[in-house]
């Protein structure tokens, strides 16, 4: 009852003065010794599982609302969050009763309450190491996990096509953008960072392509040290060189023209 | 007096049906003999330029309403849009006074129509050959030309801040994606092509580094033929491979992982 009283008063205070027609949906990947997953969350009474999305105030930025239903939803703070592409397809939420899983959840809501409306929603993506990061419940949500990619459960409304999409958007970063500052840990061998790679490309690579191709961007630096005590010829260490990669985060891998 | 009645008859038909808080926004970028230009509208009765743009219909996705819009308002079909950004930012309708400027066109809206809330534009662009298409008007316009993309005029909303984005991506597609089927001639030299870089990236590269690198993408097939005629050595004659150019275009340019 309490609990009910609490959703009843969260109805009031956010569903009554959100914007209609549009929310924001966040795919979080995590990555955490050579697994990539991705943050899903679990409305209370309810099987499916579900982006960590949410609404926009009338008097807030669209980036701002990411961040805000970022925290709300999940406690998690200071992530760099990118916006890759708005959803806007008229059946997107056609597969889902909203309705009734919000009155599952002790919501009442009247069906031409505008959370039932048609709605495009604009995706944003991050990539964490994931165990720095510990996630939070807000009172709608029963669970959250991090879902290994390759394993996602079905989700609600379109978001197993949201996180594909953004799972492609972060692929192709990796063609153009410096990734693995944050990820891995500061010293690291050239396997360790294939490895990073092969692990958000779901394949494996060749290993003198790769290790030319990476030398190639002049964004790592390698190390006099060597990863000692492995079974096979001890590898070098590298750092990334700091200036060179936000340079590169900048203005991309690639030779500008 | 007739243009007034003409114009509330639209405005019953059509804003009194859209859905409120979400817009297009179509940046046509339109290439010829070394021109790069933006195609921007001029309201009937104002100063202000404007990027063709409009409003959803309830029922419509995203993607139809900016084809839908920009055929309605341009005359333009069968233009390759692309999304590229969703602009939300709070303030970004705030320098313009959208009541006052369609009351000047006799469009006398309360103004707590829907056309007149906080709105989310989703940015689409294409580049097109611009002596192949003709703009129309429609009856809110009073005139269409297409811009030189260096000499853009002041816009209306943040209608400048959205070219100058599509602009940055197109010229950032330039790098990842080819361009220049439905823009040079089926035959060019290379001298040709490197032009229809240069002016899309404002500004002069090196001949030989050009040559190389998009020889080195493979998708240029080198005729036996020379352009015949001018003052210097004759250039060979290329067309695109047309098979390798869509492989890379589904793909991108740069080796995939």
């Amino acid at each position: 009852m309490e609990q009910k009283i609490q959703a009843k008063n969260l109805d009031e205070q956010r569903f009554g003065r959100v914007l209609p027609h549009v929310s924001v949906d966040c795919v979080i990947f995590g990555f955490h010794e050579n697994q990539l997953r991705v943050l899903l969350l679990r409305l209370r009474s309810i099987q499916e599982w579900s982006l960590p999305g949410g609404r926009l105030f009338p008097d807030e930025s669209l980036d701002d609302a990411a961040h805000r239903v970022l925290k709300e939803r999940t406690g998690l703070q200071n992530i760099f969050l990118k916006q890759f592409y708005a959803f806007g397809d008229r059946h997107r939420m056609d597969n889902t009763d909203f309705h009734g899983i919000l009155a599952k959840q002790g919501i009442q809501l009247d069906p031409s309450h505008v959370l039932f409306d048609r709605t495009i929603s604009v995706g944003y993506y991050a990539l964490v190491e994931f165990s720095q990061v510990t996630p939070g419940l807000d009172i709608l949500t029963e669970e959250w996990r991090w879902w290994d990619v390759r394993e996602a459960p079905v989700m609600l409304f379109d978001h197993n096509e949201i996180m594909s999409a953004a799972l492609k958007t972060l692929r192709r970063q990796l063609r153009y953008d410096p990734v693995g500052l944050n990820l891995l840990p500061e010293k690291f061998t050239m396997p360790e960072l294939q490895k990073l790679y092969e692990t958000i490309l779901g394949k494996t690579l060749d290993r003198r392509n790769f290790q030319k191709r990476l030398l190639g961007y002049g964004i790592l630096k390698r190390l006099e040290e060597r990863r000692l005590g492995g079974a096979h010829k001890s590898p070098y260490l590298y750092c990334f060189d700091r200036e060179q990669y936000f340079k590169a985060l900048e203005s991309g891998l690639e030779h500008e023209w």
